[in-house]
């Protein structure tokens, strides 16, 4: 077992966590985001108004963290900052497996006591060898035990992307943004001020992690740059590493300095970091997500040469514009697949040059179909991109009940047998509850969907810089 | 009355419709589309088979155009393409006031025949002086009077925003998904392949139109250059002009070039343009209707200055670099401001430099409305930015019943009092259905809401621009 798993493991697979200061005005939310936790959970809390409703929820609790009978292996910690030193003090005698503080009002205020106060618990904590997670965190969430930070979140099954973030608000929002869209967390961390372990630690653990097959992290700063140099380029060998930094702008790092603290770091270093170690750079949420989904659930694309198929005129122009706007070549098509479409295909009101405009094909289901299958078997072509429209899937409906449901058997076929790169665009358009099922039907299939042209550009282009690098890497 | 209003009245404001082969196999979709129309509505249809489906419907049936009793104001062709030429005639014989052909198959598609028919069917028109719409498209639509291009647009109140479209898609989603949005349709039209009515033509028109207030447009080419240019530089002081630029790639033109048959042009030479003109460019439907929204229901940003309120630290960050990376100024607040939030603003866990993150304060409604207060009276801000959390609300409302409904109502307020630019950001994250719901509580209340970081920045962006080449331009 690696040092950094070792050292690790009991913070993040915990069989026991206390919660040391949870209160009624947040609605004990840290107690309630264990309700499906696996293991034990004890309270510790010495305000005797906060008893009872401890006591509601079915929690034991202690007056102190050493007074808790047998080993802790995680803690929370909400108190205000002052008592801070005093409860890290506690894990540090009962020797826990880790502690997260979500307290905050450290350095990140920029005042005297908020850096006396984090000198004092970095301090402690370094010379202890104490896993101090944050502080101004929300900590770790493992969803097959049930270690959440919101009772938002699911628990059980959970997924195979490991998420490493500096904001309490991203990871939190990662999972459930992700979960919508088939991309579901291994294990997360927030850590926040990263005082103690940085996200290099992190990174080091989640690449030796078995579950995780995928890492994403949003970083505001980093503590340990040459730890975090060297674990990137050894894992993102063998697992895709996404990277998003908060502060890319002058005015972005002064919001990093008062959130986390972080000191500001030039863009271009960190542009070149992420390049060099083959990492994949993202900017948004949005990218994050949208780019592991195509990782995901795509085949891997060979290469940089795309297949377009919209539904109509006018959209065939926008698709185009938006792949070759990323990079990504239209190329023009075999002859072989040519003197295919017309053998079948209306050109009135519709066009197969590459990009495809189905309109006058798409009331037949088989023509769809077949477009998407040349496409894919066309030598010219690396990933197949298909715009599928659920606002005309609706006015198709009233003339042919059951195509949806038979379109999505389909495309589900297509899928398998199509040995490229497949992804869908899935416009809400002005029928965004028809969408949002749409794609969760797609998803079901193992079929990625992006709501946006210029989204599903943007992730595609990233996954096949992604492998591009990997082969030029490993060959 | 402008000779371009003399010429176009009538086919943008009818007061009879004839629709020339509607047909089973498309369920009458022209007919029907007029099922809301004010004024009278005929069908020419010469196939026996069709005639119950047309009688069904209540309208009445003729052989031939020059049949029907009366003028009749615009016509509506879906006949194949080879029965184009006759019924063109029919329309020079009737001397309708404009024909519309839904008809494709021409030029577009690069074959001889469609050459062939195109070119009969444009010097027809131009001899006869025939106001041609099309061919390729779906024409006019105008809501107050219920001539519609789908039974899924609305009718009766429109908006101030004339469109002007190459792409029927285009115009159509325009309508629906402005709707959605606040953005409504005084006037558009789908123009297709523009052989003899062009762009130039429409801009003119919508200029002299009292009833369109913004204009936008979505161009894949432009036939008559020197009058486009022009009308454009005419129009742009006193209406905005949004400009979306179909086939900006190599590409891209190829896809143009088969659905409109329009030639390339060089993009640069595009920008330009716009630039000179004092046109605003925008990328995709999505900016489109972002830049629209801005300009129709936010007070004009007197400068660059953006003052940044987000609801956690992790949006603070990414508001801000989203923001600044679109060139927006994100300055220091006065000395003023900062002492009024040194007042009463909790920074253990929030912080007020620019941007704010108000998260500890975020469930006091009054200190969420005073810190935006703050902003919009600080000299050194020109445009408040708030990230509204449908995600956090649902939290906060567990403590809080109706902090929703107070909220809403202090937005109101303070959204009256504001002289300044205003914009709220509403991320549907993992609720998109509260999303939608929010987005439109706020739309009552004349509040623009964008759903991401970017799509804002990039349309308040737009926005300054224009009003600041306004400002040069009349100064």
């Amino acid at each position: 077992m690696k040092d950094i798993v070792r050292k690790l493991d009991r913070a993040f697979n915990p069989r026991s966590v206390a919660v040391v200061g949870d209160k009624r005005e947040t609605d004990y939310m840290w107690l309630r985001s264990l309700a499906r936790f696996q293991g034990k959970v004890y309270s510790v809390q010495i305000d005797e108004g906060e008893l009872p409703g401890i006591e509601a929820l079915g929690v034991p609790n202690y007056r102190s963290l050493l007074d808790i009978p047998g080993p802790v292996d995680y803690v929370i910690v909400a108190v205000p900052r002052a008592v801070a030193p005093q409860i890290v003090g506690d894990c540090i005698q009962k020797k826990v497996g880790g502690v997260m503080l979500f307290t905050s009002g450290f350095a990140e205020t920029n005042t005297e006591e908020g850096i006396r106060l984090q000198q004092i618990i970095t301090d402690m904590a370094r010379e202890a060898d104490l896993n101090l997670v944050g502080p101004n965190c929300v900590g770790i969430f493992n969803p097959r035990i049930g270690l959440r930070h919101t009772v938002d979140q699911y628990y059980g099954d959970g997924g195979p992307v490991g998420f490493i973030s500096q904001s309490g608000t991203h990871a939190t929002f990662f999972s459930l943004v992700g979960a919508l869209n088939g991309v579901k967390v291994s294990k997360s961390v927030s850590y926040g001020n990263a005082v103690v372990l940085d996200s290099a630690d992190y990174l080091d653990y989640l690449a030796e992690d078995d579950e995780t097959r995928i890492i994403g992290m949003y970083i505001e700063g980093v503590r340990k740059g040459r730890q975090f140099f060297t674990t990137l380029r050894e894992t993102t060998r063998r697992k895709p590493v996404l990277i998003w930094k908060g502060g890319e702008t002058g005015e972005g790092t002064r919001a990093t300095a008062s959130h986390t603290a972080s000191l500001a770091e030039s863009p271009r270093i960190w542009d070149a970091l992420i390049k060099q170690c083959g990492a994949i750079k993202v900017s948004s949420m949005d990218e994050m997500v949208d780019t592991m989904k195509v990782l995901l659930y795509s085949k891997p694309p060979a290469g940089n040469r795309v297949g377009l198929a919209a539904m109509t005129g006018g959209q065939s122009v926008v698709i185009t514009d938006a792949f070759a706007k990323e990079g990504l070549e239209v190329p023009l098509l075999t002859e072989r697949s040519y003197r295919e479409f017309a053998s079948f295909f209306d050109i009135i009101g519709s066009s197969y040059r590459n990009p495809l405009d189905i309109s006058s094909n798409m009331r037949s289901l088989g023509r769809i179909i077949r477009c998407l299958d040349i496409l894919s078997q066309d030598e010219n072509i690396d990933s197949v991109v298909a715009e599928l429209s659920v606002a005309f899937w609706t006015r198709i409906t009233a003339f042919i009940p059951g195509f949806v449901d038979e379109l999505m058997h389909e495309l589900s076929l297509f899928k398998e047998r199509c040995d490229k790169a497949f992804i869908a665009i899935l416009i809400s358009a002005h029928v965004e509850t028809a969408a949002m099922e749409a794609r969760g039907r797609l998803m079901e299939r193992g079929i990625p969907s992006i709501p946006s042209f210029e989204r599903g550009a943007r992730a595609l282009k990233k996954v096949v810089e992604y492998y591009d690098w990997l082969h030029a890497t490993t060959c």
